[in-house]
């Protein structure tokens, strides 16, 4: 099994089949690899949903423009970044650096400069800076599903405010920002699965600064 | 080799073995798995640099509080958003579209429709989806360099109007978003090396919806 070695199976499947679940084993690690994604100075200041749930899903399916993947796919994970960086939620990854590493002041140190910068900019500011480390987390689900031979649809076509209030997100403290669906291709019937893959060319988007 | 094998392997290395180069074949490997990394519309709205002149990254250290990774890597990438979506970067892409799957009405419409769609935006907000679409090629990045077990190391504490200025982005309509270094770890001297991973618990990142 080989990420790299699938880059080009992978595609945005568009069109599951629903007789086929992911297996358990394979979407716990498709989870794990989302939890060990780094993230900036460590905070993973985002969480994310896995719905399973048939009504929730025909729900999130009205708020995505009807995109049958939010229903037909096996699971379907949405990336809810924190809506701001606080005490209340970088308090508790502090908590978890002082259980594993063990408290000291130089980490008492870092939580409270970390907490006063965070605190020094707008709620939006650091809402963005949270969806960012999300994409890192999607990256990183994407390329497990792709070594797993999982299909996967990442999605950004979706009303994140309505997305947020099926899933009482607000409460939470959390913004929606991505979806994961993850399954298996239906055999026909994806407009899109044999249609030549586009990519920019690498001239075009890679520059060598020698 | 495989990326989930080596969730654990990676961390972001702090201090490398400056003696040690990543191979080319291993860079292109790199390289290509962000290019094939997915996007938002398949539309790949960042570009990416690759910095060796030891000039140019004695003054991007400046920039990014003199972490010696940035000129201690054996490469160092720098992510970089478009500053806006226009047709001047998003319609070579559609360009790019018509000659691989061929000219069409349909595409001809998608063209039109996505860049009215980017026009009813603000620049900030179309930055602002471009650098997320740069953060899940970082991922992919750095789940390609796990599993070629090259070392590295991604960064956001930088000054990104100082990078912007000593690459020269702005006259090119893009703004730096993450650094990633890469390379192979220095055989001692890393303070982060043997620290054990940090990672929030799955009960507290993950939660089900069944």
């Amino acid at each position: 099994m080989s990420f790299l070695s699938n880059l080009n199976w992978r595609y945005a499947t568009k069109k599951y089949d629903t007789s086929k679940k992911v297996p358990q084993d394979k979407l716990e690690q498709i989870l794990e690899a989302i939890r060990m994604a780094p993230s900036s100075n460590g905070f993973q200041p985002y969480d994310v949903l896995v719905i399973t749930n048939p009504e929730v899903r025909e729900k999130l399916k009205a708020a995505a423009f009807n995109q049958p993947q939010v229903t037909e796919a096996s699971h379907v994970l949405v990336f809810a970044a924190w809506d701001n960086i606080h005490e209340g939620n970088l308090g508790k990854v502090f908590d978890t650096m002082a259980e594993v590493r063990g408290a000291s002041d130089a980490l008492n140190d870092r939580r409270k400069s970390s907490l006063e910068t965070f605190a020094g900019k707008s709620a939006e500011q650091n809402f963005a800076h949270a969806a960012q480390q999300a994409f890192i987390g999607l990256g990183f689900g994407l390329a497990a599903a792709a070594e797993l031979q999982v299909d996967s649809s990442p999605m950004g076509g979706f009303n994140p405010a309505q997305f947020d209030e099926i899933l009482g997100l607000k409460a939470k403290g959390l913004r929606s920002v991505a979806i994961l669906g993850l399954g298996y291709r239906a055999a026909e019937g994806d407009w899109l699965v044999n249609l030549k893959k586009v990519r920019r060319s690498k001239e075009a988007m890679i520059h060598f600064v020698k």
